[in-house]
């Protein structure tokens, strides 16, 4: 028989070598202990711990870690309500600095939106903000046809990236980060939704390919398939920079509250979304979503939409906003042209999870959310 | 060695009976792929369902359904984002209905309070209500020094429980679905913050006991600590009504987004939060948190407050509202005593889901949420 077997280890075995299969013990309690139960109810039992085995391909000779375990239910277990168990929250490199939220106009001309960007994100930086975030599509018009024609090769950089370029020039000369927005991205023959985050030291830091590509179908009101010319990024990305550790998404990404508590899980102090929801689901969703991300999670959420355009193709909400944690809206704009200025504070994340400690509250015995790409990575993030 | 454990099985394997040890596969592809990817790539499995082994103690004979499953790692597999798969959204018994929000004054007098929730109950019946909610903790004032003094025993019924006893009758006297908001329920020496829901024929048809206590710390502004009096449930509760299939929280539990996704997963076409938030919280998140429930899961949402009464020692906020399938609010009121009467009409669900398809689209190849219970019991709801 070829098999690997997942298995349940007794603390009578005191080494993996007298085991024939490679045995493993999963890290859901839930279904340990209905193993458990077939055990007399005073034995003890030696868990291993499976993130000493993952990842390691064609290799299976991890030492175990030892967890104890007890046949209690009692518990509530809110540890285990997240897998892996969430991350503390890490203390950022400052607490309270300005985040400039660009709220930019975007035409069909690329240069034009370059140097515009340019010019608000030196604005911004003028007016003493250390983050800047722009717009989901800033250099180009929102549509299908719009982005094989726009899209930039972001890995060669430089001229096949003047977008890209741009950013990480402003990021290093004004030592700023900056969140930028998204454009398209050609590599290879596939073209993603992509969001650069730039070091005050201007190298690109983290790179998110729009998770959720935006399939939707409102009769007589929306209808827009990403898909049709887009490919969806294959990872969840969070960053840790000089203002903090910071969640991305790309507009629809929002709509997925299961990607904001991985990142809350992951330590994140601030999810930042650039997204051009429109003139149907802004005024629906865009908001209510943004404040149910922050106040759920207990964390910063801002968002930075394109300047409406009535004569576009897709007419973008604007309304770009930031959130405290309480889902308090601390700053926002309507939908003309803006540059939105604010002051985050992060002892208040750790302020708000004290008054209201919901984040410890969570009843892992009856429901668990599983990171998967960190669960399947050793690099615990 | 005395071992269970938790196996992969080749296709060359047809019967469990050439296995020495109790093999099962785990439910969680992305392990499976992990071990998958140490086969060549044109192997083929045949994985076996974990859902026929739970709960079935001191057994280990059940039959394996086989599965199919690719090496191919390219799907987003949503299905996969809720463990065990969604069920499909069912056919409920009607479609369009009344619902009744009896925002009810609660004084410390008990008699008065169980004929004052009769009243009301029979004027929204007489208003054209089929389902009737009442707030939390109806029949006595919100306390941890009034809980064990109003305390019924509901599994005793009877003149032990006047106040479920009345719900039974009403219920089945005027053939209505009543979610009973909550009272203190004692059972042993525990007490349980408990909602009752009655059918159109009187019956206690299920029992939620409140998951998640109500213990915060808001300097100067309020603290509460439910646990010093009260135990939390160990169960979430859906239950299939003449009005639909009803997920109950009460109060705190729905800052747990987790229970209302996993309500959603389970098919719920409204969930119900009998709840009493206050004059600190009630601004901040009643609505948000009604709203986000209802937009995230697509469904609709009711909750019911007690009327304000700003000389209790506990200062409810009121505003018992409905929110319908896209987050919007369908009904509402202030925080004087109150009947919100509003209709409910199922098929926006399906409706909404078609036109906003997120529910199809997660990406159960980054996250997964795991309803424990469902996933341990051989009931799938």
């Amino acid at each position: 028989m070829q098999a690997a077997t997942i298995g349940l280890l007794s603390s009578s075995t005191s080494s993996l070598n007298s085991v024939k299969n490679l045995n493993l013990c999963f890290p859901f309690p839930q279904l340990n202990n209905t193993l458990l139960s077939q055990f007399p109810s005073n034995s003890t039992f030696s868990l291993v711990n499976l993130n000493n085995y993952i990842n390691k391909k064609n290799s299976f000779t991890a030492i175990p870690t030892p967890v104890s375990a007890t046949m209690s239910s009692s518990s509530f277990k809110p540890e285990e309500s997240r897998v892996p168990p969430a991350l503390p929250l890490p203390t950022p490199p400052l607490t309270k600095f300005k985040i400039a939220l660009c709220q930019l106009s975007v035409t069909a001309d690329k240069e034009r939106n370059i140097a515009h960007a340019r010019k608000a994100i030196e604005e911004a930086a003028e007016k003493g903000a250390q983050l800047v975030l722009l717009p989901e599509i800033w250099n180009s018009p929102y549509s299908n046809d719009s982005f094989p024609v726009y899209a930039e090769d972001i890995d060669v950089g430089g001229d096949a990236s003047p977008s890209a370029s741009m950013l990480s020039e402003l990021a290093g000369t004004l030592q700023i980060t900056i969140v930028g927005g998204s454009i398209p991205e050609r590599s290879g023959d596939r073209l993603y939704n992509t969001c650069c985050v730039f070091g005050t030291d201007g190298k690109l830091k983290a790179k998110h390919r729009k998770i959720h590509l935006f399939d939707i179908d409102i009769p007589g009101n929306i209808t827009f398939k990403e898909s049709k010319t887009l490919t969806a990024g294959e990872t969840a990305t969070i960053v840790d920079t000089d203002v903090g550790r910071i969640g991305i998404g790309i507009c629809y990404d929002i709509r997925f509250q299961e990607l904001a508590a991985i990142y809350a899980a992951r330590g994140a102090h601030l999810l930042c979304y650039p997204g051009a929801f429109n003139m149907t689901t802004g005024p629906l969703h865009w908001e209510l979503l943004q404040r149910a991300r922050a106040a759920d999670c207990q964390l910063y959420v801002a968002t930075c939409s394109p300047a409406r355009d009535s004569g576009a193709g897709y007419v973008a909400w604007g309304h770009s906003t930031l959130v405290g944690p309480y889902g308090e809206v601390l700053a926002t704009t309507e939908h003309d042209e803006a540059i939105v200025i604010a002051e985050i504070d992060y002892s208040l994340i750790d302020l708000r999870r004290t008054y209201l400690p919901f984040q410890k509250q969570r009843r892992g015995d009856l429901y668990q959310l599983v990171d998967v790409q960190r669960l399947n990575s050793a690099k615990t993030h």
